[in-house]
Order: C-alpha cells, then sequence, then structure tokens
C-alpha cells in the first residue's frame, strides 16, 4: 500500500505494486466503526447529522474513524484521475463466440442469442419434470407457439399472484408499482401477434419487471421514494425499456428497491420491505430488492435492475437467482434516474444465465453511451458448441476470497473444486492490493455522484419525507470536497491498472458474490429503516471492482448455507467480454442446477403446480 | 440560461437553447467583485482566508459574490457531467491537408512540416532586409548549413543576452533558470553535427526555452515558486523535450512563470516580474510569462508553454508572438508538472506561425495521451499549396467580442475586414450561451484540480514559502466541494454541445484574444504579488473554450494599442483541426506582418544588428 504517516497513506507507484500471491501487500479489512441503528437512534443521528456545526464535526468524526482522510483524502497518490471507467477495445478473434453485426435490430440480436443456445429438443413443456424449475423465456415462448396457453392467461395469473403476495400473511411487498389494465392490455396484444402466427421475438409476451429506478411508461419513476417522482415526472421509456418492447416483452410493473438505491438491505419504510422467497423473515439484498425477488419466486423469467455497488448481484446471490452486470457503456443509461454518472449500470436478473444473455441481447446497445467511449463489436457465446469448453483461467485473492461466512466460504470453494474437476479449468493465486481503500473511494465517489444528482431535487423538499436511513445517508454523501472526489479517481486509476494486470493472465476474477446470506428484517427497522454498517459493509464486499472499474461481472447460485439461503458466486470479468463471462457462468450453473431447491414462496404462471 | 429563482439558475436543456444572433440569450459580463490588492492588503486577507472559521465565512461570502453557488454549485442541470474534454474523432478527407503516418519518427514529422511551407528562394540570410524581421527556424537552419553561423556562435550570443537582460537597468527576468555549461556543450555537440553534415532536423541547434512547469533535465522543476522542486525532483525530461532533443533542439533554460500558474500576470515575488520586451514597465500576461518574452525579445524563434487558462495565448498576446494551443490530448502530458489533469496542456510560442508549425510537428503525438482518447490520425497544412486559400467561415458572437478595449476592439474587427477582403471569408454572427457560467465552471475545475494536486506537497510546506497572491488563490481553490466541481463538468458538457453545433457551420471561433493589452506593473505588486481580478478576467475572456472543452486554438499578433503594445487575434478551432487553424492563421500573419514592430528589448543572435 505505501507509507502510512499521521495524516495520510503515500501510495507506492502502481506499477511496482506486486500482484503476486506472495506480495507483501496486506489485506485490510473493512474498518466499519458503527453500530446497527435503528428506531429512535437512528432519527437522533440523522438529526445531529443535519445540524449546522454540530452536525459537520460529527461527520468529520466519523469520516476520520472509518480512514476516509487517511486513505483518500490526505493520501499522497501519483497515478492521474480517471474519471469514467472506460476501457481501451482490444478486438480478439475467438472461435468460441460469434459477432454481431452492428446493423442488426434487438429482435434479431435476440434471435442471433437464441441461436447461440444448446439445441433443445421437442419434448412437451409439461413433460418436464425437474425437482426444481423456473420456466425461462424458451419454455414461455414454447408454450405460447404451440398455444398451450396464452400470454393473457399468464399475465391474469401474474396479476393475482401479485395480488396474493402483496397481501397478509405474506406481505412480500415485491412491486412499487403495477398497472393491471396495461398487463392486460400489452398481453391482450400480444396474444394477438401469437393467434396470427407474428411473434416480435422469443421475448414476446415473456413477463418482465423493471426496478423502480428506470423510466417505464405508464409508471412513476419512484426511485424507492415517495416524494422523487412528483418533482421528476416520468415522461418516456427509458432505452432498455423501448428495445424491450420491440422485441414484445410484457413490462408487469416496477419492481420495489432500496430507498434511492443508497442501501443494500431493500428496507424499505415506505413501500414495505421485500421479503425474501426462500426465507420470508430475510432480506432480499438490494437496492435491486424487488426484481430479484419476483424472478426468485418466479413471476418473471427476468427482470431489470441497475447496480450501482453491487445493486444487481447482492439481490441475485440473496435471492438463489442469476445476477448479470455488463460492461459499463454496453447497455444504454438513457431513462434511467441519474443517480451518479460513473458506476451504475442496468443489469440483469434471470432464473438462469440463459435467461440472462436473451435479455442482455435485446438491450445491448451497438452505439456507444457514453461520449468517449470506443464501442467494441458486440459478441455472443456459442454456448451450444459442440466443441469442449476451453480451458479457463480465474484468478483468486486467497484472503479477500475468504472473508465471509464459513458457509459461504466453503460452498464457493466446493465449486471452484467442481469446476477444476469436471472442466480442469485453474485457479491461480493473485494479491488485488487496496481492496478497501477502493471500497473508500467507490463510496466517495457514488456519494459525491449521488448528492450532486439529488441537490436540486433535494432543495425543494422538506427532509420529512425522507426515510430515516436515507437522511442519513444524504448528510454523509453531501460532504465530500472536490479533493477528495478527485483523489478518489486518482485510486481508481490504481485499481484499473491493477485489475488490467491481473486480467492479463486470468479469464476472470472469482470470488463469493456476498459475505453473508440473507439477514433478518427485524421488526424494529420496518418503520425508520435501518442502519447496519457492518452487514451493509459485507454484503458489498465484493461488488465493487464491477462499478467503479467498470469490469463485466456475473452471480451464479450455487448453493444454499445451513439454513437453506442462497449462496453466488462472482466472475469479474475483462472488459467488454461479457461473452466469455456468459459461457464461464453457464458451465458453473450447469454443475449446480441438479441441486437448487424451490423457495418458500413460489408461483407457476405456466401450470399453476 | 434558464430560469434564475432564489438559490440557483435552472438551465434549459442545452439542445433548446438558441445559439442564432437574435437569442434571447444574454451575455453576462463577469462579475467580479474584487478591488486590486496589493502589499499589507494582501497579506491581510491571506490571513484572514487561511483563519478556520473567519476564512470560511469569508470564501463562503466571495463564492457567493461572485455567483458560484447561484450559476454553479445550486444549479439546476440537466446534463451528465462530462469529466475530460475529449472529442469523437471524425475523420473528413480535405484536399488542403496532409496525412502523417503513424509510422513517422519526430525527425521525420519536423521534414514533413517543413515540406509544407512555401518554398523558400534561395536568398542569403543577410541580404534579408525587412523592417523588422525575428530569426525564424529556416533562418537558423539555412545559416547553420550555409557555415554563416555556428549553434555555438548563437548559444554564446544567446547566454550573454540573457546575462545583460537579466541585470540592470533590464531586469527583465526572462529565466528562473539556465545553465551555461549546459547550453555550450548542447551547442558544441549540434555544431559538431553540421559539420559532419548530419543535423538531426531543421531545429538542430536552434534555441528553445521552456516553461519552467515542464520537466527538463539538468534543471529543477520549480513551477515559478521556491520550494515545490525540493519536494518534487525532476528525474527526467518531459516527453515533450523527449521528442525535441531528438531533432536536436538546444533547450536553453527554464522560463519564468506565475507561481504555480495560478495568474496571469506574471508578476512572481521569487523569481521577479518578466517584463514585456515592447514595453518593460508592463506585464508579458501569464502563466507562460518567460516563454513569451524570450520569443518576442529574439533569444529564441520558438518556447514552450502550458495552457491551462489560457496561459500561453496570454501572455503570447500580450508579447505580439504567436500562441498555439493544440487539441487535448494531441501532445503529451507526461512530465509535466500535474498542475490539474483535465484543462490544461502543453503549448508553443513562437515568432511566427510557421515556426509553430513546425515545434507543433516535433512535439504532437501519435500516441493517445489519455486513456480513453480515440487519436485521429494527425494532418499538416499545405501552406505551399498553389491553390487559393479556401473559403473560410468565421463565428463571431458580437457582445462577446466587443466586451474589450476600444482599441483593442478596433484592430481585431480591422483584421476580421482584412481577410474578408483579402479571401472573400464570411463572418457569421452566433450567440454562444452562458460564457460567464462556462469560465466560473473552468475555475471550479482548475481550482480543484490544483488544490488535489499540491495537497500532499502543500501539507509539507511552511506557507510563508508561499507567495501572498498564491496563498490566497490556494486559499480559495480548496474550497470547492465535489458537487461544485460535478456541476462544473455538467457546465462543460453543455458548452461542449454548444461549441460542436456552432463548429458545425463554421471553421472557427474568432476573438480578441484578450480583453486588455499589457497593463502596468506597480512597484508596489513586486514583492507581494498583485491580486487584480478585473484585469484578471478581462485577460482570460477568451481563453476558457480552448482548456475547457479541449479545443485547439491560436492567437496571431495582428497590430498594436495607441501605446505601442501588441494585440492579439484568437481562433478556436475544432477538435483535432490543427491543420485548418494553422493555415487561417498563416493568411491572418501574412496580411499583417508588414506593419510588426520591433520590441524596445531585442536581440539580433545571428547578425548582432
Amino acid at each position: 500500500m505505501g507509507l502510512v504517516n499521521s495524516r495520510g497513506v503515500a501510495y507506492k507507484p502502481a506499477k511496482d505494486v506486486d500482484l503476486s500471491p506472495t506480495s507483501s501487500e496486506f489485506y485490510l479489512t473493512a474498518n466499519v466503526k458503527a453500530p446497527r441503528m435503528v428506531g429512535i437512534v437512528v432519527k437522533i443521528f440523522a438529526w445531529v447529522l443535519e445540524m449546522r456545526i454540530l452536525g459537520k464535526l460529527l461527520l468529520y468524526v466519523l469520516k476520520a474513524n472509518n480512514l476516509i482522510y487517511k486513505l483518500i483524502g490526505n493520501a499522497e497518490i501519483e497515478e492521474s484521475p480517471v474519471f469514467v471507467p472506460s476501457h481501451p477495445v482490444e478486438e480478439k478473434e475467438n472461435e468460441e463466440v460469434k459477432y454481431i453485426g452492428v446493423a442488426l435490430s434487438e429482435t434479431e440480436q435476440v434471435q442471433e442469442a437464441v441461436s447461440c443456445l444448446p439445441s433443445w429438443s421437442d419434448r412437451e413443456v409439461d413433460s418436464l419434470n425437474p425437482s426444481f424449475h423456473r420456466w425461462t423465456i424458451m419454455d414461455y415462448s414454447r408454450a405460447y407457439r404451440s398455444r398451450k396457453i396464452t400470454p393473457l392467461t399468464v399475465a391474469e395469473r401474474f396479476i393475482a399472484a401479485v395480488s396474493e403476495s402483496s397481501k397478509p400473511p405474506l406481505n412480500m411487498s415485491f412491486f412499487i408499482n403495477y398497472n393491471v389494465e396495461d398487463i392486460l392490455k400489452q398481453a391482450a396484444e400480444s396474444t394477438n401477434r401469437y393467434e396470427h402466427g407474428q411473434p416480435l421475438s422469443v421475448l414476446d409476451g415473456v413477463p418482465i419487471a423493471v426496478k423502480d429506478e428506470i423510466d417505464c411508461l405508464p409508471y412513476p419513476t419512484t426511485g424507492g421514494t415517495s416524494w422523487l417522482h412528483k418533482l421528476r415526472p416520468c415522461t418516456s421509456d427509458a432505452s432498455c425499456i423501448q428495445y424491450l418492447r420491440l422485441c414484445g416483452a410484457l413490462i408487469v410493473g416496477k419492481t420495489n428497491m432500496h430507498e434511492l438505491g443508497i442501501g443494500t438491505s431493500g428496507i424499505n419504510p415506505y413501500h414495505g420491505s421485500t421479503r425474501n422467497p426462500y426465507n420470508t423473515s430475510r432480506i432480499c439484498g438490494g437496492s435491486s430488492s424487488g426484481s430479484a425477488a419476483v424472478v426468485a419466486a418466479g413471476l418473471c423469467p427476468a427482470a431489470l435492475g441497475v447496480d450501482g455497488g453491487g445493486s444487481v448481484r447482492i439481490p441475485a446471490s440473496l435471492c438463489g437467482v442469476v445476477g448479470l452486470k455488463p460492461t459499463f457503456g454496453r447497455v444504454p443509461h438513457s431513462g434511467v434516474l441519474p443517480l451518479n454518472w460513473t458506476v451504475g449500470m442496468v443489469g440483469i436478473l434471470a432464473g438462469t444465465i440463459e435467461d440472462a444473455f436473451i435479455v442482455y441481447a435485446a438491450i445491448s446497445s451497438k452505439i456507444p453511451s457514453h461520449q468517449n467511449a470506443v464501442q467494441p463489436k458486440l459478441c455472443f457465446p456459442l454456448l451450444n458448441s459442440s466443441r469442449p469448453i476451453p480451458s479457463v483461467t480465474m484468478a483468486k485473492y486467497g484472503e479477500w476470497f475468504n472473508d465471509c461466512s464459513d458457509d459461504i466460504r466453503i460452498c464457493c470453494s466446493n465449486a471452484l473444486d467442481k469446476l477444476q474437476k469436471h472442466h480442469g479449468w485453474k485457479t491461480v493465486e493473485v494479491t488485488i492490493p487496496e481492496i478497501e481503500v477502493m471500497r473508500l473511494a467507490h463510496y466517495s465517489t457514488i456519494a459525491s455522484e449521488c448528492s450532486t444528482s439529488l441537490s436540486s431535487y433535494l432543495e425543494k423538499l422538506d427532509s420529512s419525507q425522507l426515510g430515516w436511513d436515507a437522511r442519513v445517508a444524504l448528510a454523509v454523501y453531501g460532504s465530500f470536497g472536490s479533493k477528495e472526489y478527485i483523489k478518489a479517481q486518482k485510486i481508481r486509476n490504481r485499481q484499473m491498472y491493477f485489475h488490467r494486470k491481473i486480467l492479463a493472465h486470468a479469464d476472470v476474477i472469482v470470488s463469493p458474490t456476498t459475505g453473508v446470506t440473507a439477514y433478518p428484517i427485524l421488526n424494529d427497522a420496518l418503520k425508520t429503516g435501518e442502519l447496519d454498517y457492518i452487514n451493509g459493509a459485507a454484503l458489498v464486499r465484493y461488488s465493487i471492482a464491477g462499478n467503479f472499474l467498470g469490469l463485466p461481472a456475473v452471480t451464479v447460485p450455487i448453493g444454499y448455507d445451513k439454513t437453506g439461503l442462497p449462496i453466488g458466486l462472482q466472475f469479474i470479468g475483462k472488459p467488454w467480454c461479457e461473452a466469455t463471462l456468459i459461457h464461464i457462468a453457464y458451465a458453473m450453473q450447469a454443475l449446480c442446477v441438479a441441486d437448487y431447491k424451490k423457495p418458500e414462496v413460489f408461483y407457476d404462471l405456466m401450470t399453476q403446480k
């Protein structure tokens, strides 16, 4: 890391840092000094933070205790700042992938994705009888085409299921908004297309839910708040929603989320706390809580989320589904709440990696989504390749990998053993320096950007309309100086260098997705929200590189802890190499799928079993 | 601009802003509320600003008075932030330019540039007898080749001239450092190369001076301070210096500059105030004061500067020489003091546009200088083209153009008339909105970046080692929050959009280079430095787009005010279109060169006339 003097760290030049397993770089565990706070304690904390003088003092102490000054603000960092995590394009010919022309439409892209899937024998849908099976996009598509069922019937069953799950005793709080009339209208149109033999794509009539951070008519975009949509009306569909509609997808509503996406528990005092389908007394993780939960519960084969600090991968892992966050800039961001500009992007939650792939194909853009980006060719993995899965090298940083609960560590290690045994894939030990520094730099960045993006709305807002945990977060978020922001971008440059070096000798970096499984929703948290920085840090521990460095990442469900709560394994890929990432996730999934368990709360919209 | 409420401006979306001459957008003149301060007043001001509580209060009031909160910090801005002013590459075939292959060496690039110059009859150097003529790079090269003179003789004359000019009565303070031994050694080597008929390029043996912000052995890099080089030793040449050495250039020393480049007067309490060769009681402008002055005084045909807020163009204009600032990213930045990362870059000061072009050819990189940049082909203007100069459209924003002294306005308008008359070039009236907002956004940016870049040095520094004006500046520089920084980058995005739109219908934007000519150096400013924000704002008024938006820009001397002080005209070009810019500057220079005047202080190193 470098010399630590009384004020701050003097970092070694990035190029002089040893990334080998025997490096002298030490693993700094998260120095989170904050007890869990709920109820009146959160309220008092928020009040003090919002005070002019005392608040500033408290913030100073908090930031000092959490090493913000030492590791970031007062640090000496030789590297220039890099403000946007965009990566140079290195085109490599690869036999395992299919290049997708820029002239293809969204529906043609989906068709290309389908052509990459393993061929599927023409067995009937209801002849399937696995121990546990969520209906996939292809299941829906085949059932619609073969007239086993219509989108309208699915829509009606969906509405009934959501209605039931929203009420006691379940109180799942999956959705913030869903419009029965709009769903039925879309379903009727889709049904009509199938009747005329003219479905738009395999997504036609397939229910897809959308995180309430993405503009999608006819719904307001609340961002999980009780007020944002009043100040910022939603006037059109986000780009990714437009693409899904072109493919005929049945958009079924706006899923619940942590208020403003600024927490990872998914406990929302206004719209209810989304409950985990595997154990309704547990959180779903966040902030894309509802999107993970509806997929886990069988209500949709896929849903959209937004991932600014693990917000797709964390709930996916806690709910036992797949979460895919593409490379920064791959999916157009327009129409997504601008809560930050350099770390967040649209991601996909799905029951299977194949379904995540199909949705990815639908929403991936061929146009650079930010001004300076060079957009490489889009390419898809040939999952139906008859060739054996190529040899894969997975980089693993032992101390980091093991910084999680025992169950997670054992389960993830076993998964790596399976990959080794079945495919001969190699694990190489590396050192990823300054992981905790990266977490703080990412925090300074997302905090500064979020506080800036919301500033004009917050001015017009009575703070009593904000949740208590959001009030605390926003007080901290607004406290960063330009020096801390810019130094955080220097840390970004260092980390992009470290990860580039590590990924030069490995196909992916492998880690658990979270440090803990879904923890309990305590009743005292329901009204005030909850501040639990220790569990929060454990949830985001493995997510940051995907956001701060813009790298693609995917989480695959690989097993369950002793209490039956899902565990995910994360692969972090090379920039723009989503195809390889999907291929690797597909291999991992194939080795685990036989052991997948049915959640406590589950709806079978196809057969209603 | 948009609605102004009590807290801040709500800007209209950029795409809805009218850029036509009849736009309702108004020209906001700089609202600079600060008297000129020198001596004890500056000291007291600095002391108060450095106080913990009172300082913060005063800064708050200062920033409020200068509209920082209203126009930036509390503004509502729809656009995303853009952190680096890099532009997409639009390759256009153009008959007027020559494309330069990426495989060429620096010396080959210089050779290509020379081949683009008008052919020069083989008349003898000393047969020339213009009313006033600064020896050009080609003059030196021809004289060396024809053995009229040797680099060693030129070096000796140079040393004598600098020695004389440094002492009373002149006290020009051109250089911070020059090493007689090193200069003579280089000159002897160059002389030897000519003797063997093997000069490296036309730059071989040609004296080039370097702003003391650029690393260049054997000199320390002071950045105009008395202390920075002690904390940051110079250990190797900057990239641009390496390139010049490969071409054989005779590097003659490190020129004076405003302390840390944070002012535009060039009044430096430690290294003396560089005096204007046209009138030694006047400033040179800054921050590249010395580089402009040595070129004006005939000591070097060209010098390197660094331009972060007009710092090349302003002194060039005030000293009657050419100043060229290429597109952001065109010249490699490594080895330049990292005082900022997104606005500054190396520029060239030269007696003629041809010489600026030759040096530009030597130092222009074929490698993207920042990670995300797409580097377009380098191309050179065919100044020797027999075809007539193509029709050029110049965009002019009248209210801004006219916001300068009467002499400057008249002189610049006459220059445009000449271009119209001789070449039929068109001027089109446009509106450039929010120019004053852009100045403040640029200020917030360079202030935040400079304060961050220096933070680790300043911690180790006794503030008494800083000049008083630098202490005031640094107190203000360190006061920006991340919100102001990020909102400034949203303003950057708007302005990049506005300028892109305007330059879609024009080849260049034309303006005066400065709002005032060289103002007096008052004796009371010599020791404390001077705070003169009103003159400062007039000096930088036209510079900002070149830095904040990364656009290439050039200033050409076009005449003199009533007291004989030089006036410059500025052309701001399309991104990456330096070739067109140089061509236009060349045409302008040709129409003005007959009236060029000899400075009060002038050295003729070739003939010693």
